[in-house]
């Protein structure tokens, strides 16, 4: 079997400016980065403002397992479908992070023949959005120590500082630092960290921002520390953020490649999907919808997450409204939810599928309270049974829900064409009535509840002492107006990985509230959320090697 | 009077793709990085192998004043006025680091009517290669404590881990710092600190290195530690060279800008003049002199650093023979070596001069001592007198070297016709005999002595006890057989910064030795050196800013 960089690398991929051209861009349009890769100018979406927008289809999927259902494959897949049945289709995705390329295997890039490229590119430095992120994020960090080493008229308290530096790494002795140290020249001793950098709220910002200067005041807005009496401190009284934009001057372009079948592929952006919404930049989704007539994209983790902050937190922001959600599920995934044990997956088990599938059953559910028309995508694996799948597709029949048996990963769009047309006849016959779940002006405490309740499926929200207080200090504040960010294990609907298929009778507990004031979002955790990653036993970057004919091995 | 920016705002770039052709590059020869920037492909080298190698003429200056003498405005001039005589020159620099810039004022791009543009890509991300040297210097920082974590086979030694994460930032508060901490899942606990990027041994080794595969070669040889034996433990037994060979698969290429007069600029690699040895790459010089009749390129610092080690590092490591070398010096820069104030620099004072100047005198006879000839280069200022430059053409002219008054800064390549006449007249007329001033296989002692007896003067040199006990260290593991590396003082030919002029009568002190076994050298520090500076009270990044339109302001 061939490996995925193998593939990748036998595509005929087409010059960038070609896949540019038939989406109607002009050469001053685009910035290229090589022959395979440009950013799109933003002036495109002034340009193009009386243009109709396209369709959007959000990708989502069931609780995953471990493995991952394969969900940015069926994006890719779906989009490189529809473009073969001859609707225009542009797939928008979130940018891999090198951490978990070097940490454990596994690229954000697709798999198998629905796979954007060039994935060795697009899994390495791409056109460098990550580095602007962690360069701007690093420059206030250095702002904020530099501040209170030359006298700190904000009166910064040391130990109250939020801000956390970051790198594109998975380097766990980062994790938990003192910086400070060595004397005076040195400036004050204090605990810091760094977190990886797609947790930083620069990423946030620069998926929820419309432009350059909403970007730059958003980055302004961030909460970075308490001064000693007790008040926010916010990063534009350091005075930096107008440097901090001019670092992201290029990053805040949303990026072009094509996927092995030559469909444009927009990749932008890509926040952690626990601590941020985990959703590509609104820029890159809109940006495909003036330039296709399909545009299909995707949110991190499992709908009771993804969907939920896709639809709760960026598409309020950018006042997006959704045509129609695919929701990925595996047969192994719902047998998995079904109470089948890792080493067991192989094995028929109908029964097993007849309970796990409840999961799925909740997961549709919900995507119905937003009024956006659901259907299901099994992504096929070679070790899935005609029964098992049978037993899915009766389940689906029986509440009404489309299904479509996808194999994308073995076939590209081709394995794909039933979903295409599941799609398209759905968005032709169904008009979505979307609205988010919330009022984001409720207090923060009915947010929290009502995604509990009506997502989740859980009895009720228990705070800890801690959470109660920080939620008390952000409305003093008035910091408490805006939408929620839920942190929770993708494993369950519920804060425990453990309870599998469709728990009930739960309560999840709010441990910790953060603001992300920048981004515009309270961050709910229900748990340790791990912001900085560490490298396995070994690591995948022990793997890997480029020979001197530029041949690449082992990149997944 | 204009800001750099605003001239270089002003200026009319041709594209990048324009100035390619003139070199004679096709289109597979060139990666763009948007219009006015692109990276040359190495088989350029290769497929050029039989074309003659043009004229190689190293910039280098007096011991400089705080302010800089303008080395990078003069080289950049230089290669404008070579071509506005008629012959094809090619400039070849150093990458900017972003922590200078957002710190003091001052970039790395010349200045005035001697700019490579578009300097403010160049002052920022450039086309990634800092960002490829942090990740790939990371990801070995991180299988370093990720080895240790997972059982330490190795028995590295925790308190002996010589390598460095590193940021491209002024971070003083990351100088020191201590890392591991939080308990059993965040590592073990040990002292570490970051440096900024162009410090990082893979910097260095980037400059040095005459392809991928001895680039990968190189960074598996650093010595990153010592195990609890004492034994030396090398990067290669991490197993990561690969991964960090593959980040690095863009970053060895170099990267094609222009002048102000559209002369084409090849900008590759910047490493530290103090720890590493302050030049940019050797793929970059070589495919200068691949491209071009006439060369032009400098080296950090005054002569006695900068040009001492391009000689005998650079030089040496890349086979290549410089044709002639331009001192540069500023009638300011020679009068406080005369003892003049800073604050009355604008005054004339022609005794001063005339005291100065025996700074001068010592580069001239150090350059010669290479067998390389020399031109004096006067980088005229709007308060020099004429009794002043006389009074330095006298002793130039006593002293045999030719001298040439130049405006390059105020009037572009017009302002250095007459030294770029100078320069193509002696090389027409005087032979190079370059070579280097020690053999590397001399014991690391007798190399450090020949430095600072013959080039800085010295009566002898001084060991500190820990630095002759890791000379001893380094001959016991045969690590000795490299050229040094000075890291001293770039303000006087001392090691002392107060001693100006021409120093007689001293000696110096060598109180570290280190090894940069990847990069091969042996670095001999004589002071205290900041691998990491701090921001200023009012960083320059605090006047930085974008508008909407994309205008930029207070980029210098």
């Amino acid at each position: 079997m061939k490996t995925d960089i193998e593939i990748a690398q036998e595509s005929r991929m087409e010059p960038i400016v070609k896949i540019a051209e038939k989406l109607g861009l002009m050469d001053d349009d685009i910035e290229l980065y090589g022959k395979y890769k440009c950013k799109i100018s933003l002036d495109v979406l002034s340009n193009k403002k009386e243009n109709k927008d396209g369709k959007l289809v959000l990708v989502t999927a069931i609780n995953p397992t471990p493995a991952g259902e394969g969900k940015s494959t069926v994006t890719v897949g779906l989009g490189q479908a529809l473009n073969k049945i001859g609707k225009k289709a542009v797939i928008a995705l979130r940018e891999p992070s090198l951490g978990p390329v070097f940490g454990m295997k596994g690229g954000a890039a697709g798999g198998g023949y629905a796979q954007v490229v060039p994935m060795e590119d697009i899994n390495l430095h791409f056109t460098g959005d990550m580095h602007a992120i962690t360069t701007a994020n690093n420059l206030l960090c250095a702002a904020i120590d530099n501040h209170i080493h030359q006298g700190n008229t904000l009166k910064i308290d040391s130990r109250r500082i939020i801000f956390k530096r970051v790198l594109d790494m998975n380097d766990r002795a980062l994790r938990n630092i003192v910086v400070g140290m060595g004397g005076k020249v040195n400036g004050f001793v204090r605990e810091d960290g760094f977190m990886i950098t797609v947790a930083s709220e620069i990423m946030a910002i620069l998926c929820l921002a419309d432009g350059l200067n909403d970007l730059k005041e958003r980055m302004g807005n961030i909460l970075v520390a308490y001064n000693l009496d007790g008040m926010p401190v916010y990063a534009k009284e350091l005075g930096v953020q107008g440097a901090m934009a001019l670092l992201m001057k290029d990053a805040i372009k949303p990026n072009l490649v094509q996927t092995l079948e030559n469909t444009p592929a927009i990749i932008h952006g890509g926040p952690f999907a626990n601590i941020a919404h985990g959703c590509n930049s609104i820029i890159a989704t809109k940006m495909a919808m003036k330039l296709g007539d399909y545009t299909v994209t995707e949110a991190g983790f499992g709908a009771d997450l993804g969907a939920e902050k896709f639809f709760d937190i960026k598409c309020r922001y950018g006042g997006l409204r959704p045509d129609c959600a695919v929701l990925v599920a595996t047969i192994r995934a719902i047998k998995h939810h079904g109470g089948v044990k890792k080493e067991n997956l192989n094995v028929e088990d109908v029964e097993a599928v007849k309970v796990g599938v409840k999961n799925l059953e909740k997961q549709v559910e919900n995507i119905r309270k937003y009024g956006v028309p659901v259907i299901v995508a099994i992504n096929k694996f070679i070790t899935d049974t005609d029964n098992e799948i049978a037993a899915v597709e009766e389940f689906c029949e029986a509440l009404g829900v489309k299904v479509s048996l996808t194999e994308v990963w073995e076939k590209g769009g081709e394995g794909g064409i039933d979903l295409a047309n599941k799609v398209v006849d759905t968005i032709n016959s169904t008009q979505s009535k979307f609205s988010p779940i919330y009022d984001s002006e409720l207090p923060i405490k009915e947010k929290i509840d009502t995604i509990a309740r009506e997502i989740y499926g859980a009895k009720g929200v228990t705070y800890t002492s801690s959470a109660l207080k920080q939620i008390k200090e952000l409305e003093e504040f008035k910091l408490d107006k805006l939408p929620i960010c839920m942190a929770k294990t993708q494993y369950s609907l519920s804060d425990n990985p453990t309870l599998l298929g469709r728990p009930s009778d739960f309560e999840i507990t709010v441990r910790e509230i953060r603001v992300s004031n920048g981004a515009g979002f309270v961050v709910a955790l229900t748990g340790d959320i791990m912001t900085m990653p560490g490298l396995p036993k070994v690591p995948a970057a022990n793997k890997m090697d480029i020979l001197d004919d530029g041949e690449i091995i082992g990149l997944f």
